[in-house]
């Protein structure tokens, strides 16, 4: 596996774009599409809010016969809490972005990420749908991921090139998101592609299980947003022998590429968290099951006692020990060991008897690993998420005004 | 039912200090002392967290017979995480306080509050318990409550007097604790004392029937304490007739007195949370079940986003929504109603054409009331927060340091 740079357009057959359509108040890129050049294989994962928004509505209709060859996305505004008009913008959008490209409207994915509440300036995406279908190029990539962002800070893209059948597959992905984020089956906004030759069920089957070992272990702030959405577009131009088990070397081979994709980008999505100053990834060694290890990493990485700590350079683990014990999984806190980076803190669950200061200097680290290791069972699991600043007050108390 | 000034001292026979012992490294009152003059019938609530502080597993021992005279409180260091010596510590408290008074330890319940993983400085805490001994008076009460507190802004003391059999019944309270506080079947430190005539199955049914509607619905930071404890001590000085079922009029008028003290508290725990501006109450209407109703509640009141939305003034109901959604409670969310006050801000899950400027204005409302009207059933809960603020982020990343 290589990993190599760019992010959805490193795959032959993509096309993107990504300009301003006027969505948002400021002259940002705001509305993307991805476009493969042919029906492309398709598979995706979605919130679980009961609260759906209407494009992730609109995703599961046209993704029934897992086949999409181009995805819509708008910034700016979550078309979510929008009642009928917001069904029938989002269909719009889909039926536009179809009419530009000479396709069926079928074949069109739905995104939107905003505010909630409000009505789609239709006008205004249908004009910009136009503008980005004559923009669109085979290295466009860069720019859709830009077009997407929200809060964050910068785009986010990542890739890597495998080799299947000795044959050349690429996977390339971008991501968005950086408030509103504490996925549990899906995530903010995430787009992958690849040429890999794959049928439909084996990509789902790959995405649901890569996802749930990436994105449903980030937390920025433990809100789960209305539109979370990841998707995978297989256009199958790569020349290895139809992928359509989920076992064996070959499908193993592809979800290891799909996964390091998805864990990059989950981490630059955690390290641009809201307000964020450091990538911090919690791991849990020797739970007693995967649930017990998920429930004690998801308590410390959400934490704000931990994340403001971490954010002081405070190696309070005293926070740390108040997280796992409230987490519900079990253990005996006289058996826990807590380390900062490779670092002891915490030996059976009392003070190791470590240097305050070598503590501190270990918060230059990055990421800044808190390990716990709870000698209960055989389970572990890595959680990534970021540190709380005054700037994640600041970005929400501002964010609609 | 009267409210009346004052906290635990307002109950005939109780006596109370709050001295300077020197757990602090400020110069601050951090030991208190409860004493009554007769052995009380006592009950208590503790943390539900699985790492539980050496305080707390001394408070079960010495209630086992549930009667106690005295209770020894310090601040400044949460005896936690500290193994043997710890638990050693504990019962060294209570032998103090019991020599000091002249009692039997057993009668005596111990709490701690503060950093969590360092050892009493026991030299200071058994000089501190002889002062505090020495400086116990009827109107100390006030005197104690300031000795718990960290990092409250103030102490918090409440009481009423109700009248049961035609004879006054005193309740009175005090509480600490403005961060780790999402108490899920007890809270931080609340003492609680009456002069009320009962036994011990009737006071501790009715502690945590009152705890379960107050401190029980109080979140500030999702974080639960290793050393939450609520205790009650019942003189038993009043001349009502001994309440000794958990029905019945007079069980309810002590519930209803008891209640109105505990809310109060509560109240003033929220609206002195870590950094707060504002106290939020958010009561959720017409839930298909109490449970769904305390997770549609706790998910709005513990939600960042809406926190620092309140923070800002900023009528952002979209996060409203979206809490209500991930918080896994049963709803059509376009029969849902959201209320700022008595003003509406959605009707049937969108927007209900509300004027932003006038909405702004209602964050002046002491409390800032959100209402939900899921449209689902029939359940009611109300739950207590505060909001999120720059301050929040500055007392959390200070606190050790």
């Amino acid at each position: 596996m290589e990993q190599i740079d760019g992010g959805i357009t490193v795959v032959p057959g993509v096309q993107a774009a990504g300009i301003h359509a006027g969505i948002k108040k400021e002259e940002a890129k705001d509305l993307a599409l991805i476009v493969t050049d042919v029906p492309a294989t398709a598979a995706g994962v979605f919130t679980k809010n009961s609260v759906t928004a209407a494009p992730v509505l609109v995703c599961r209709q046209h993704l029934s016969d897992s086949t999409a060859q181009a995805i819509v996305i708008n910034s700016g505004n979550a078309n979510a809490c929008t009642g009928e008009l917001g069904m029938s913008n989002a269909q719009r959008m889909a039926t536009a972005t179809a009419e530009q490209l000479g396709i069926d409207k079928n074949l069109v994915l739905v995104s939107s990420t905003g505010v909630i509440g409000q009505q789609l300036p239709m006008d205004r995406i249908e004009n910009g749908i136009q503008l980005a279908a004559n923009a669109l190029s085979t290295d466009g990539g860069n720019d859709a991921a830009e077009a997407i962002m929200t809060t964050d800070t910068h785009p986010k893209s990542a890739a890597v090139e495998i080799e299947i059948d000795g044959k050349p597959v690429r996977i390339g992905g971008i991501a968005k998101g950086s408030g509103m984020i504490a996925p549990n089956m899906a995530t903010m906004l995430s787009y992958l592609t690849t040429d890999v030759n794959i049928n439909s069920e084996t990509l789902q089957s790959a995405l649901t299980c890569v996802v749930d070992n990436t994105y449903n272990l980030l937390t920025v702030d433990t809100d789960r947003s209305t539109n979370d959405t990841v998707i995978i577009l297989a256009t199958g131009g790569a020349e290895n022998s139809k992928l359509t088990d989920s076992k064996g070397n070959k499908y193993d081979t592809f979800c290891e590429g799909l996964q390091f994709v998805c864990t990059e980008l989950v981490k630059m999505l955690a390290r641009d968290g809201e307000g964020a100053t450091k990538l911090v990834e919690v791991v849990v060694k020797h739970a007693k099951n995967r649930s017990d290890a998920k429930k004690a990493a998801r308590a410390v990485a959400e934490s704000p006692l931990v994340k403001t700590a971490v954010f002081a350079n405070d190696a309070n683990w005293g926070r740390i020990m108040m997280a796992i014990g409230k987490s519900g999984a079990e253990f005996d806190p006289y058996q826990v060991d807590v380390l900062l980076g490779d670092y002891l803190l915490v030996k059976n669950g009392m003070d190791a008897g470590y240097d305050e200061d070598k503590a501190t200097q270990l918060f230059d680290n990055d990421p800044v690993r808190i390990t716990i290791d709870l000698r209960a069972g055989d389970a572990e699991i890595t959680m990534w998420t970021c540190d709380y600043s005054y700037d994640y007050i600041r970005i929400n108390a501002d964010y609609r005004t």
